[in-house]
C-alpha cells in the first residue's frame, strides 16, 4: 500500500507496521474530509489504505467511501469484478477488509452474549435524530433481542444513556446481566458485568460497548452467555 | 493446543494448519455431545481447541460451552482471572478467541451495509419458537433496521425465508436493496444483490447470509451501503 489514511489515534496503533508509509491522519469528526483525501489519492494513482479501528464496515468508514463515491459519480468495483470495457475500464478499486468489531472482541471478552439473536444501536445522536434511536431500543427491548450498544456516552453526550435504560427497563428484569467492555484487547481494557437497575453506576465511556442481555442470557461466574436453547430439547446432566 | 474438536466440516478446512493434532470430529446436529467432549477433555488435563466457522460467540459454540459448564457445576474462570485459592484454584479456564463473522465477511464483499444500526436474527425454527423469529423480524423491520438473516433456509426447512420476507414487505419498499452472500471467503463464495421483491426466487442455501437493507440503504453499481447521516449534516460535493 502506497499510503495510509485514519484517525490519528489509529494510525498511532498501527505506527510500527506501517514504517515508511506516508500517512494521512485527521482528527475526529473529519471524516468527510478524512474520505475525500484517500479518494482523491487513491484516484490519482496512489493505493491507500483507509483504516478503521475493529471492522471497517461496523459504524466506520467504509460506508462513507460508497456514499462519496456515489454522489461524487466516481465508478467503483470490486478487485474481482472485470474491467474490462465501458464504466469499468476507469472505476477506482474498492476492497473492504473485513476485521473483528468490537462487537465480537467484547462478546468474547464477556463469555457469549451473542450466541441468539441481537440488535445493535448506537446511543450517539449526532447524525441520528434521537427518536429513530430511542424507537429502534424500544423494538428491540419488546422483541427480546440481546442488545449491543456503541457509542452509549462521551463528554458532550451525557443523557442518553440514562433515556435508554428507562426505555429497556420497560421491558426486561432489572436484574438481567449487562457486559460492559471498555477499550477491548487494548491495554486499557476493562470487562465487568452488572444487573441492568445498576448500570446508570457504572463506569462508561468513549470506548465502552455495553451488552444488554435478553429475557434468557445469564450470569456464571464472571461470564455471561445467551444459552441458543439445546439444554430445552437436549439432556444436559 | 493438545486436541482440536469441531464440526468435520470445519475441521477438515483447517486441516493444513492442524497437522499431527489430535481431533475430535462430530458430524452437525451432534452439537451438544462435541461440546461434552471438548470439556471432558480440557478438563482431563489436555488443553482443547473448539472451533466455529466466523466467530465461535455468533451463533455458534461457545454458548453451549458456558450453559454446559453452568449445569454441570463446572467451575470456569477466563485465563486473566486470578486462579489463586477457593473455586478458582480447580476451575477450568476458557478462553473465547474472537474472530470475523459472516456477517463482517458478507458484508465486505458487499460494500458496507451495516455502517448503522442493525438486527441478527436466525431463521432456523429447530430451537427457537416459530412465533418469537416472527416477532423480532417485525420489530426489526418496522424500526427501521438492516436486516442480517442467518440460516434462512436448508433442505428442511423451505418456508421460513417465504414468511420472513412477507413481514418485512409489511414495512419495506419492495425495491429495497438486498445482500446475498453464498459461501463468503470459500471457492464456492457467490455475491449478489436483488431488490426485496425478487429475493424469493433467488438461490438461497445452507451456506447464504441475507442482509435486508433500512430504508436509507442504497445501491451504488454492484455495491450497497448504509449512509451514517454525513451527507445530510456535511456537503459533499
Amino acid at each position: 500500500m502506497d499510503c495510509v489514511a485514519g484517525y490519528s489515534l489509529y494510525v498511532d496503533l498501527i505506527e510500527p507496521l506501517i514504517t515508511g508509509t506516508p500517512t494521512l491522519r485527521s482528527g475526529m469528526m473529519r471524516e468527510v474530509e478524512r474520505v475525500e483525501a484517500a479518494i482523491a489519492t487513491a484516484c490519482g494513482g496512489t493505493s491507500c489504505a483507509l483504516i478503521s479501528s475493529g471492522d471497517p464496515g461496523i459504524y466506520a468508514m467504509a460506508g462513507l467511501v460508497f456514499e462519496t463515491c456515489k454522489i461524487k459519480n466516481i465508478p467503483v468495483r470490486s478487485p474481482g469484478a472485470p474491467a474490462a470495457g465501458g464504466l469499468n475500464e476507469a472505476a477506482l478499486v474498492v476492497e473492504v477488509v473485513p476485521g473483528i468489531p468490537a462487537l465480537c472482541a467484547g462478546a468474547a471478552l464477556l463469555g457469549a452474549p451473542l450466541t441468539h439473536d441481537f440488535a445493535v444501536v448506537s446511543l450517539s445522536d449526532l447524525l441520528t435524530p434521537w427518536d429513530v434511536i430511542a424507537q429502534r431500543l424500544e423494538a428491540a427491548a419488546r422483541a427480546d433481542f440481546v442488545i449491543v450498544i456503541y457509542n452509549p456516552k462521551s463528554k458532550k453526550r451525557d443523557w442518553q444513556l440514562g433515556e435508554a435504560l428507562k426505555i429497556i427497563l420497560a421491558h426486561r428484569d432489572p436484574q438481567t446481566p449487562v457486559g460492559i467492555v471498555t477499550g477491548a484487547m487494548r491495554p486499557n481494557q476493562e470487562v465487568r458485568i452488572v444487573p441492568l437497575q445498576e448500570l446508570s453506576e457504572a463506569p462508561v465511556g468513549m470506548q465502552t460497548t455495553l451488552f444488554v442481555g435478553s429475557r434468557s442470557s445469564s450470569r456464571y461466574l464472571d461470564f455471561m452467555f445467551t444459552p441458543r436453547g439445546y439444554s430445552g430439547k437436549y439432556a444436559i446432566r
